[in-house]
């Protein structure tokens, strides 16, 4: 098992937690120098609030963590392709390495915002792309 | 005075509070049937957090206010245009009116994400943009 597949699999106990709760599930750990510095799942039922994705929990908390709002050193795991808000706070915090699992073709950011990481952001993606995948694929499977 | 000069200097009073604590001066309200539900300023250097912008506050102020993640009824006064983040989030958010004072040609979200809003987001801009564009230019020069 690869580092990046180590540090998805946290994301995925993430969105496990989110599952658990009803919400869809999404999850996200942001690691800098080999230590988790932050960690989130999607709230956006439990908080009735639509910017409380897993990834914006996950800056919030790593900036806590570190004591500063620029995670330039940091990668951020998040288990499904960032949205668009998700990826200006990506942009914003100048994370330089972002992983994710499953790509999302609708509402992802490649397709509505493809400018928006720090131009020096490294983006690998389908890291244990299935499981994210199928995760979220059971929720909705469940209940629509 | 128009309804939208109106909310949009109520939205300039969360700017100047921003201003007066060090933070670049962008203030916002929401307005839901006449009445204020969120109101928020700039507090990325405060809270050391990329994303605590005036909108993103505004919009979690309001949907507590409503008791719904949901703004479909809402207008957004904001002084400058949201960048791709906030963008994603007013999308998200569903809200269906926003109202811009002045523009913001490097990280404004018509750039980077121009489909980010709803569909169905009515867009109004330039609404007392030399207020607006005066109180940031004002806040770079004496630090700049």
């Amino acid at each position: 098992m690869t580092d990046d597949e180590r540090y998805m699999q946290l994301a995925l106990h993430e969105a496990m937690k989110a599952n658990e709760i009803g919400e869809i599930p999404i999850g996200c750990v942001i690691v800098s120098r080999g230590q988790i510095v932050g960690r989130g799942h999607n709230l956006t039922e439990s908080l009735q609030d639509v910017t409380a994705h897993a990834e914006i929990q996950a800056i919030t908390a790593a900036a806590s963590t570190l004591g500063g709002k620029y995670l330039t050193d940091c990668t951020l795991y998040v288990t499904m392709e960032p949205c668009v808000m998700c990826a200006g706070a990506i942009g914003w915090a100048q994370i330089r390495r972002l992983v994710y699992g499953a790509a999302d073709t609708k509402k992802g950011y490649r397709v509505y915002a493809p400018q928006a990481l720090h131009p020096k952001c490294q983006v690998v993606s389908g890291v244990m792309e299935d499981e994210c995948k199928e995760l979220v694929q059971t929720f909705f499977k469940i209940r629509r």
